[in-house]
């Protein structure tokens, strides 16, 4: 592990002290490194919509807080500009939803990440493109 | 108010009550009509992330709800198929969010809205853009 | 007419002298002030794709046009970042295809746009949000 | 191969037959299977915009030939619905840019496909990710 991936560890951990809605989602943080993460959450019945499956915010907001732990884990403040989505497959009470940021291309003020989320049985419930804006204010 | 208005308040109506996470974000329907809605949230302290500002998976669910809302608005189950969002500026704890959603174009199988949510200086929080997929199924 | 709309004016008049591609499509510059642009193609045979109809790209290339105009009228050379596009309908051979380019957020550094592409017989043809960048180098 | 594979290369024959457009690009084709293309272009200079660089409408065509070569190679008639991209890097005259689009999930009526957008030196010039709407219609 190198110095930046303990960097990127100590930085998601001091953002999930405060990001309350992550807590309330049961966000499990299961890996960090430099521009990466992985994160799960299990889908509870109040996480549905009128159809009885996943409501699209929930899907989007784990991938979002994946795609915030990635981007901001060299400790400066980074915020999202942009995100598309697709939704490929609905997600039901029960599953357990997985998502993994990757970063595909980086620059001085700016972030393009790719975030797949998943289903316990591997399919793709949710496939998420974001670009993200890094300001010069520290984390920490 | 025409037929097709009044069906569109039904649905409404009918989605919200078992659409748990729009309860738990403590959505009030503003406005429905046919391919419209418009629908507000306060955002609380539980909403925020570890910079304390709004989660965007928060923003982007309210869009979301106003968007399915707008697009199941004929009775057919219509699902999000694609979206994509921008969000030109942060919410804040105690911020009163908008969402209003514009059908753009509707096709028999598809459609195109447009939902912007604005806070309660009438400031652009995020302009979100929705694909959507109607099925054949009724809702009722 | 603003200081600011006669920049603007300058800058595209600039832009298109050295815009091979905009000029291949034959791009008719309608109107530009600041934040601002309205452009206007015909769809020729070569535009086509193997459907018969336009080529995404070419649909595509008409907004992003448009969107570059409006978001360097400030005469600070600004790049797209992010773009999302919708196809509602399709441009067929020998329709004249206008977009137009507002601004709907700016920050010091990054500018949201929304880019409609409308037909002759003003049906929406692609709906082009985007996000920019902006340098600091000046345009001339 | 399989029969599926040989149908696709014969979809994108016919269909490359009467694409003025991506004849007009220079798009040869490399590699065709069932939800599956690569394609190349060498960037000319009536390919560049204002910045001398590559017009985004182009990068974005050339990436959206190849989404339309992987999504109808199946042979019924397919269009594409919405498209989000990003431009992590601009594309310079004389460079050889290389798009394969790859299938992401496929149900009866849509499909998500990632195409990625690469130069001579393996950089990453931009990132697409296309929703696609199957018709009935068969291509032949």
């Amino acid at each position: 592990m190198t110095d930046k991936d303990i960097l990127a560890q100590q930085v998601v951990a001091r953002m999930m002290q405060t990001d309350y809605f992550s807590q309330w989602m049961g966000v499990q943080v299961l890996d960090v490194a430099e521009g990466y993460s992985k994160i799960q959450i299990t889908l509870r019945k109040e996480m549905l919509n009128g159809f009885g499956i996943a409501h699209g915010g929930v899907t989007f907001a784990l991938a979002d807080s994946a795609f915030a732990f990635a981007c901001n884990s060299d400790g400066k403040i980074t915020v999202a500009l942009d995100v598309s989505i697709s939704f490929p497959k609905a997600g039901k009470e029960g599953d357990i939803l997985t998502a993994e940021a990757k970063q595909v291309n980086k620059t001085n003020k700016t972030g393009l990440y790719l975030i797949e989320v998943k289903n316990q049985r591997n399919e793709l419930v949710a496939l998420f493109k974001g670009t993200c804006f890094k300001t010069e204010k520290p984390l920490f």
